[in-house]
Formats: C-alpha cells, structure tokens, sequence
C-alpha cells in the first residue's frame, strides 16, 4: 500500500463527500468532542486499517484512532472494529467516506477468502484481474491479497497479455510471442491466453512465462495440463463463479483469476456508533 | 452530467490502467486502425454514454464514435452498443477503463429499473444515498436517474439531515429543526429521521420539510403517514431490499430510499470485439 | 466550511505568490524567529479564523496562532486579531497571502452586517448570490454567514432557478416546473422568476418552492405578496443596492438576495506588524 | 497572459459552479442550440477576450465565438460584446463563471483608465501591487496593463523590496542593500522604501534600482525627488486612492503604484442574453 | 508511452517556464505566423517525436507539426528533425521546454546506442536502472528503449529486488525468497543480488528468477555464470561504465544494467531556428 | 527555496517510484525500524537539505532526520551526511527519490563551484540559464546558488531577452527595446543579446539594462567591454564550457552564463547504507 497516493485520493474523496461544508454538523455542533465506534454488523473479514488511520489523520492529526483488528482478521457481527476519538464534527465529516471505503474492501477481503476456501487448495493462488473500480485498484486489490488472495499484474505496463486479436495479427502465437520478447525488459512476463489444445501446444513451445486457459471446463483443463511443462504457469480465467471452486480443487493449476473478486462488489454491512461528550 | 469533471476523472482512471504504457499494444501493433464494437452480454438496461464518448475523445479527438443505444435503453444480449473506430492502439488503451465503468453504470441503472418496477408505484420515487463509491458518486447518482430513479441530496452540502445524535444533543426534535433553521439558507431542505410515533409528531410540530421513517416495516409506515401532512415529503429508509419492495407498493410514501443501489455493485456483463484493419 | 479544500486552496495560492522563493527574506534572515501581529486598521466585522490557522499551519505545522478575535466579531481599528510567532522568514511567506484573504472576507461580513442593520427585519433573511469571484466561492459565502446574512444555493447542482428563457422554451411556467419536478430529487428545491403579476400567480399554481420577485420595486413587490400563500417562499432580487434596502424594511419577504455582498469587494483594511527575534 | 494556465483555472473555476450538474439546465434542455450575447450594462474599458474564448472552447471546441471588441476598448451601455453560438446547454453551463470573471477583470481595467487620465501624466506610470485576488493574480495583473497601466513585481521571486524590518534588522539600508547584492542574480532589481529623506539619502547610497517613497503627501515627494539621481527609479506608495492622483500630476515620479486597482474590486455590469433556437 | 500522462506532465512543465507570460514575445509580436526548425547541432540518436507532438498541439491543436525524423533515428549535425509552423508567440512559448526535453532524450538514446555498440554482443540485453531523473522517468526509460536498450523495473511495484539488508534480515537468500514467493503474484519476478560464489549457489538453490551479479570484474562474472542453471536470467551490475562494455562482450549474460544511462544526463546539441512571416 | 512548492513535487516523485506499493519492502519487513546514513563516495560539494527534511518528512513527520552537512558544504568520499531514524519500510520507501534528487543537486553545485574556482574573478558572476530539467528547475537553480553561482531569469516572465528575431522583426534594437519599455513593468530588466560591435553600439544607446555578448571570444569581449558604460550590466554566454572559463579571468564581465550547469547532469555519488533494527 502506498499511503502517499491513498492520502491524496482519501482528500479527494472527502472534498467530493462534504463539497462546501457539512450543513447539519456546522449548524448542530460547536466544539464537542466525541467518541466514533465502527462496529461489524454481519460476519467476514475486515479490511481498511490504512483507510481508517490515514482518512482521520488527514483531516486532523490530532485525532486518537484504535484499531482494534487488523486487515485480514476475521470479524463477527457485533464485534468492535476501531474506536476514534476527536472533534465531533470532524469525526462525522469522515464517517461516511470512510465506511463506504471499508465496507467495500471487507467485502472484497471476504469474498476472497470465501474463494480460498472453496477451493481449498493452496498449491493454486486465487488473483485479482483488472476489474477493478476505475481509481480504486490499489485498495481493491490490497484487499484481495488480505483475503488471502494474489495480486495478478496492476496494469497494462507491469506484464504482457497475448490475446487472439493479437496472435491472429502477428500470425501465429511463436510470432506474436517474439516480437514482445524482442521489445520487452527481462522483468516482464509474458502470458499468452490459450483457447484450445493447439494454442496450447504452440504456447509451450514459444516459451510463454504462463499459459492463460481461457474458458475451459475443469476437465479441459486437467488434460491441458498434461501439455505443460511445470517450468511454465498455468492459470484458469474466465468466467469462473465462487460457486464453481470446488470443481477446480483438484487440478493443478497455479492460479485462478476472478473478475468477480473486484467486478461484483458486496459491501460488507459495518456501522459507525456516535457518542458525543457533553 | 458535469462533463468538464468527468474528463478529468477518466484521464486519472487512464493513467491508473496504463501506468508507463500498455507494454502488449506497443509491442505488437504500429500504426494499424481498427475498430472496437461494445455488445451486451446479457440483458439488462444500459448507461454510459458519456462515458464512452468522453473516454475516447480524451484519448483521441479523431476517434470515431458511434452509439447504437441511449441512457437508460433497456438492451439484450448480443446487441451492440457502440461501434468505435480509430488507431488500434489507442482503442485498446481506452478498453478496460470504459467498459469497468460501463458496466458499473449500466449495473446500477439495471438494478434502480427493477427497483421501479418491483415498486409499481409512481407516486413513490425510487432514491439513492449517499453510499456510493468514493471517487465515482456524480456517474452512479446519473446511473440512478437514467433506472427511473431519483437522487437524494449529492453531499454533506445539499440538504440537512437530523438523526438521533443530533436529537438527543438539542434535546429535542424542534430545538435541532429550530438551530438549523436559524443557521441555513432558504435552498435547503431539513430531513428529519424519525424513529417511532412521537419522534413523527414531534418532526410534524417542527415543520421538517421531510420525515424519513427509519428502519420501520410497512405497516408501521402505514401508521405514520397518517399522521403527516401532505405538506411535509415522506421518506422510507433503512435497509430496504428490492425483495422487500413489492410490500411497500400500496403505501402513499414519497420517497423510498436504497444504500443498495449503489452499495453492491452488480456490474452489466458487457464485452469488446475487437477487430484490426489489416 | 471544509477545511481540507481550504488547505488545498491556499498551498495554491501560497505557489501564486511565492513562486520558486521569496528572494528578499532568503537573502535577508536566517533562522530568526518572530511574531506577526495582524491589526485591524478601520472598523468592520471580522472573518477569517480559518484561514490564519489553515494557512500558517500548512507552512509549518509548528507555527504558534493565538486569534484574539472570532469570526464575526465587530473590530475596532487598532485592535489586535491575531499574535502568530514562528521562524520569520516563514511567517513573511505567509503574510500577503492570509491579508488578501481575510482583508476581502471581513470587507463580506462587514458590507453583510451593514445590510442587516439598514434591513432591520429580522423576518427577512439577506442571502448571497452565485456572483462570487471564480476560485473562492466557499470563503466569500462562509464570510456572508459571518456577518449574519444566508446562502443562496451553492451551484447548479443545489437548488433549480426557472427564468424567462426555461418559461418561454417550456410554455409556460407550470410546464416547466412539470418537467423539472418529473426530474429532480426531493432535496432540490424550485425558485421560478417572476416579473409581473401573472408569472406570480402562475408560479403559485405551480407550487413552486420559492417566488422570485426579479427586479421589483418595493411598492411592487408589496402587492404581489399578497397573492402568493405563506407555504411559498418569496425572494426579492435584482439589482438592489444596501442604499436601497431601508425601503424593504416593511415588507413580509423571506430573502432579498444581494449580489453587491460579493460582485463588489471592499476589503477590510487589516495589516501586519511584523517583529523579529535579535 | 499563459493560456495553458488560464485553461486549468477555467476548468476549476467551472467544476467549482456547477459541482455535479446543471439541475435546471438538464431538466429543461435536451439538444437545442442557442445563441448568448454578452452586453455591456454600463461605460467602462471591457478586457476578458481570453476568458470568453479559453472558458467555451474548454467547455467544447465547437462552440463558435465572436468577439465584437477587444481588450481595452472601451464599450458603452447596451454595447454588444460578444456573440457565442452552440448547444444551449454548454452555453448556459459556462455563463456565470465567464460573466463573473470578465465583469472583474473589466472593472479593474477601467478602475486603471480612470488612474491613468486622473494622473494625466505619461511621464509617470501607475503599477498595480501583489494586493490581488488570490487565485486570480494574472487576470487581475493583465487586465491592469490593459488599462494602460503597468504590472509591478509578479510574485517574491520577481524582484526584491527592502521594507523597515530588514533595514532594522540589517542596521542600515547600505548593509541591507548590501547583503540582497550578494545573494540574488542580476535580473533582479532592488527596490528599498523610504519613509523619511536620511532613508532616502541611504538609498541613493547603496544604489536601489528603485526607491520606493512610502506613505508621503506630494509636496513631501517633490521634495525627495530632488534627492534621487535620474539613473534611479522613483516610485510612490501607500494608501494612494484615485481621488488623491491630481496631487500627483506635475511630480516626475516614474511609477505610483496603488493597491486600490485590485485590493477593492468594482465589477463593470455586464449581461448575457440568451436565444434559444427553437 | 503513455501520451495523456506526458500530456499533463508538458503542461506543468510550459506553466514551470512560461509563468504568468511570456514577457519578451507579448511586448514584441501580435499575431504573425512563423515557422520553428529543429535542428541537430551534433551527431547523434533522436528521441521525442511525442514530446513535439504532444508539446505544441497542447498549446495550440491547430499548429503544424511535420517530423522530419524518428524517434531512434540516427542524426547528423545540421540535419533537420522537425518543422513546426504557427502562431509565433505560439512557437516561441513551447521552444525551451520541449528543446529540454528532447536534447535531454536523445541524449539518453544516444548513450544507450553507444553502449549497445561497445557492447557489440545481441544475446546481452543494455538495461536502464531506477536512477532516472525524478518526473522523467518515463520519458527517459522510452528514451533508453530507442537506443536499443531494454527497460528494468518501471518502479517499485514492478518487480521484486532481494538484497543484501533482506538477505541478512531473513537469514538465508532461501528465506528471503520464499518470504516473498508466499505473498507477490505470479507476474512479479523476484531477482537476488549476489556478491559472491555462496550467494549464487543460495539463489540458484532458492529458483531465483533472475541473479544479479553485483559489482563484479567480468572474469569473475564468468566463473559465476557457469555456475547458474539457463533457466534463471543473469544480471551484470553496479558502477559499469560505457568504457568498461567491451570487456563484457564475450560474456553470456542476459543482461547489463547502467545506471548511468540517466544519471549522467549529455544532452545532445538541438537548436531551434525561428523564422517569422512579415 | 519554496517548500511547499518542493513538498507537492516530491509527493508526484515518490508515487512514481513507488507506483502502487514497494513489494520487495512490504513482502520482507514488517514494524522494524532501522537507520539510513546517506554517505559521500566521491569529492565534491553536497546540495539537498530541504530534499531530505521535507521527502521524509512528506512520508512520515515522525521520522528523526539528522543532517550533519549544510547546503554548499565540501565533502569527502566517506563523509556522512545525514542519518536518518524510522520504520524501515518509509526509510527504504523514500530511498531512491532522495538519492536521485540529492545527487543531481551535489552534481550541479560541485560544477559551480568548479566554474567559480576556474573563472577565479570574484567581480564576475556565474549564472546559470533556463537549460534546466523540466520539472526540477526551482532545485536546479537553488543548487547553482549553493556552489557561488547566481540565478538568471527563473522563467519568461522575469525579464526580458531581446534576440535577433526581436530585432530584425523590429527592424532594429532601439526599436525593439523601446516597443518592450512602453509595455513591461519598471520592475522589469531588459536584456539584449549582440553579436557584434554595431549591435552593442546600438545596444548601449538603446539602453538596455544588460548587454549580452553572444557566442564571442575573449579577446572579442575585452574589445566590446570598451565600448559599454559601467550602468550597463555586461554577460557573455553561448557554448562556453568549464574548461574555457580561465581564459575569461581577466574581463571585467558582470556575469557568464552557462548552459552546461543544468543542461549536462554529472550525479555526484552519493550512497545510503540501512540498518535494521533487529
């Protein structure tokens, strides 16, 4: 996590909460302090440590936040999840930024672990793809990986993806997967998506760093397998529901990528109790 | 739609995706034009207009667009929305970002429409919070109008709502209306929710513009608005499903308000063919 | 008021005035400390609490601020606002900026406050308008409600304004408060203009939220009140100078709305007494 | 004037006015084009041409823009300034944010004209002072140069001024003068206030490049003047109003610099008529 | 490339330049057109196609911009690179910054040519390192690729780079590695920098994807690299000089990083000539 | 030097070096903290203390930073220059920023003092010009001042230079000074740049502020500085290298500008060896 950048988006996001002022808060209150709970209200994983401490101290470094858990841990209904003290109108200025923050990357975090646990194999890694909300795939993605989850590459400068419209373009998939490895750095891998047994032949044989098997059941998948020599990785893709897991349990892929880790969000239910000092 | 902010947003969104550069389109392709066509995968209701021409024209003022469908178009699987025409490389550059949003928008736009006619009320509008995703608040709330709905106020700025801390620290339901009025211009609307029958009557004395009955079933509802003027607006929140809703078509609500609609995100499935000018 | 956008607004303005250094306090001092003293030099209303603390906090945070004043405060010329003490060249590098602000804020609360008193209606609210200068709409409507005046809306996105040019493309002025109704949410409130008697009674029809009574004498105005019910806000508005409003005393408005609070800025007179550590 | 910078300020400024969306605007409006014609209300010295064209081409290229004057001329009551055709609603979206800066910016330069003929003397030029609007400086500082007067130093990097407090703290203007001479580079000029003849003497001395004459009535003045040699700039300061400037007319002054121009803003009334194409 | 990143980068870099205006151009030119010629000054590699592009069509998208060379292109003193024809305030604004950009870029690609000579060996790849010039990273590492050369890790998040401080925290290069095995994705490659013979052995043992051989004379590199299996890609490091290449020729490394491709920054001769239509 | 000018920028740098997180940093460590010393490995003259105070305290105000070297000190290969105390991960997080920035700013205040000592005329000033990095020009320049340099014009818009197109487009130099003096502000220099000895003639009549002599020899510089009265400022420039500077030694020049301090960057090296606290 880079909190630098999250400061920054974290300023944003409130300028784009509170716009010119918090009318019922600055009309209501005057110099009160008070006390925030954010509290579970369903059962799942919690994410947001970073949100929560550097959200408050942006607005006011004098603010107390304590954690009580830690991004990964496993949360119950009814369990307390920070307790931050300060200026009340300033702890209400940030509350609802910074819930709609950590519920969203709770619900990552635990849709993540559900998948982890469905599939219950950990020779195979459970990825992220790039379905992630437009500005939020830092912290969606550091929430896939406190679930227990990988992070497949960040963007379109940190691997190579070989596609069709770029295989039938250059010809063939050795064409296609030469003319990146005669521009690319050494510390770029390169996956080519296979659709077929013949894609799949010609993708061991053009050296890909990982073979993607794109749409294809657990059964094609086992005998794709056989083809590839375990000096290259393997991962399954496309449209693969939590719900299909445990049909890939006993393959032997690498990893899994699931759009929907990021593509379908589920907030996890968390409330803010308030308390203000008389 | 404040298209000026919106360019802006898509152009970090871009920078986000792409990072240094997109390593697999500038290795494979040159100069080649090409064209990339916008289907829907499955039914739905589609929104994202802007957001395909604006992406596009930010990255490329020549670049060819043309929509097959409207804002709040109902479509079917299979049928195209866009058909985009230009440098391949700059097509494929725009993709990922246009179609995360997309299928955002079109997700919420599909579930406010079910919303309205699960409801099968129009003296009842369907409204969203304030629980959207930070950063994408001004195309969600859109993304809500163009499913029938309506918004609720957009910030901390565009409305007051009085809750139960506010209550409990005035001491009572007029004397919060009664600061708030003394402080805030006549623009601005004051909700007061109300948790049960005398906080209604008290919220009815206090001349709230609206009473938003929280957390109550339908019955209880029923109950209240009989004790409301038809001056003073009528609002249900709080938990509220779209299941539940066909139980609160024969109530004469105003407003029925859903952190739902934006607070799980059920991305439309839409795809990009892709095709390269040889 | 939100401070984080005030934060962020003045590091701009500081880079305005500074540029890459400030060359005479870099050539001159070293490391001497100091203290500023900010002086009113007439007599006004003070405003600007926000903007000594946010502005010499974000130049260091250890810079020590003791305001002798609170926003809205009647000063006296010689009396002392503020004591800042800290590293002098710091301070210096602040001084220009914080005076342009909270010279032209304290001239708003004060021509503000003067408008009240020439109103004497504690029944009609004074409000500001959108003529505000480009860049610092937030401080200068923050400083109207200082000098006991109200905000109008915000921006476009708060409150709907039907003028002449929406009545006459729509028909008339109950279509066109139809087709805003049929769109807007039930925060947003309804100001329809009206220059003559039939627009008042059609606005009435209509149920707008609020009449604006453009460019009325007070005579005029006076017979149109008693065609509009008291459920209906009434607004006067329209080139009316604080010369003018004694005449408005008697009336039964809502608001007179004064463009002239922020379209002419009359800066309070406020210097800095600066003292260096030998 | 830098365009690139105006452009950015524009897009703040248009962000700032209409937040989220045109409410009224959007719900009335669907595709129509239209015309606005900006017209004077009052006499004066119009300036804004790159307001008007930077702010409609930002807001879309295709806007047509016709200027009917130009910077500096003056215009009369009813005098036609500008004629811009395209979609009614990107004209009404950008209206008030061009009218408020332009109304600004017009009325300090013809605030300078009226300076310029009060002064009636070419000999001497009259000098804005860095007592601008924060945010606003470069419009503010090129709409003084369009009145025929001159920019005084653009920020503290542009030129040094020697105030009492380095005097004091350096012991003399000579160590002062000194001391800046052998830190800054020879772009800069050196201009030291003096409030009495031995400071001026001092000046003289250590060879300012400009002696700035502080707070001194005209006879005062002609008496320094005698003092300073022709190869030194002379200049008055310090709480000149416009009235004051005929005292000033037979003084070899090279520049008075007021602070008036741009520290009270009297905004010359302009207009903006709109036509709907039906 | 990422041209809407660089987009935004040339426009902080004209506003750094310009300032409020360019005060020379104002004083002395209106509206004449005129043409800028780019010209080599010495020989050598071009880099900056984009960075003229991209630079004047941000100013103004209706200047003319006819590339006589591209980006790699050897360049011989005298030789035309660019014909730029336009507004001649226009052309002179963007002069200086976009000549420092590009001399500074070629200048890169020149280097990098020159080492990819000496080195004269196709199988050894010439790499860049993290020691780019802050903000022009991607400018210089686009630079590195026209002159043959290869780009390591764009930042931080790209790759993982085990080192001396980790290998001595974990205990074990095996450690260190497996450490991070268990928590980065599968795109991410893990390189091991290794000081001496033991180290090799460690990181060959722990499947390193890739050795780097830190500050070692070339026949000490060939020891190692017998050592090292040819599935793991083998680095040469640290303090390599251009003089140094040739001595490596004859090695069967994969790679050869040089921080000195952009930390010692010879910008190649460029110079602009300006021609203005009377 | 304006800081808060330096704090937004290395905010840009370190998210891009860090990019989304530092996964060598962030896979290893976990709370340790540890100690940076930042080490000399070559002779030369140290220029970064503001880079260090404010990049680590950018990223974590509670980091200890003890620097044991002024700005413009001289030091010796294996001299500390600063320790700097903290979590480990922020202290690596910030290494390769600060690295790059301090070596780049040592390189060009080292070379200026090389320039110093070589021209060895304490009468004649080293100036650099706007040959700076886009980006980095405010430390570029700061840099030159620590080495005995001085600042030329920071951008366009502090002073004025007028070339052979201004003249020739003029028709001559008397004309082009005096088109800029009718129109710049008195706080202005106006500089004119001649090629030969009619032009410093006319120069000299015209009178500018500083004559520049371009691209002469000494012996032709000794020639012209004959004919230029002492109440003109004197600078030659144009392709003068360090070497060359000796034979300027005995001209009674005013100022040589030189390109080469910021056009070719020579790092002085500069390490950083961490410890962690185990």
């Amino acid at each position: 996590m880079n909190t630098l950048r999250l400061k920054k988006q974290i300023e944003e996001f409130l300028i784009e909460d509170v716009g010119y002022q918090d009318l019922t808060t600055d009309a209501i209150f005057n110099d009160q302090s008070g006390e925030i709970e954010f509290l579970a209200k369903s059962n799942g994983y919690f994410c947001g440590e970073d949100v929560i401490r550097v959200g408050y101290s942006t607005i006011n470094s004098n603010i107390e936040i304590n954690l009580q858990v830690k991004d990964g841990d496993s949360i119950q209904k009814g369990q307390t999840i920070a307790y931050v003290k300060g200026p009340i109108n300033e702890l209400l200025t940030g509350e609802r930024v910074i819930l709609n923050l950590i519920q969203r990357m709770s619900g990552i975090t635990t849709k993540t672990q559900h998948a982890v646990q469905l599939l219950n194999n950990p020779r195979t890694k459970i990825s992220d793809t790039r379905k992630t909300t437009p500005g939020l795939r830092m912290l969606e993605k550091y929430a896939v990986t406190k679930g227990g989850g990988f992070n497949h590459r960040f963007g379109l400068d940190h691997a190579v993806m070989i596609k069709d419209n770029h295989i039938s373009f250059c010809g063939s998939i050795s064409n296609a997967v030469q003319k990146v490895k005669d521009q690319v750095g050494h510390m770029v891998k390169i996956v080519v998506e296979a659709e077929n047994e013949q894609q799949v032949h010609e993708a061991v044989k053009a050296k890909a760093d990982c073979i993607l098997l794109d749409n294809m059941r657990p059964n094609e998948i086992a005998e794709m397998l056989k083809l590839i020599p375990s000096s290259i990785l393997t991962e399954a893709s496309g449209g693969i529901t939590l719900q299909d897991l445990p049909k890939y349990s006993n393959l032997t892929l690498d990893v899994i990528s699931l759009g929907c880790l990021t593509h379908q969000i589920e907030s996890l239910d968390i409330s803010a109790e308030v308390k203000i000092n008389s």
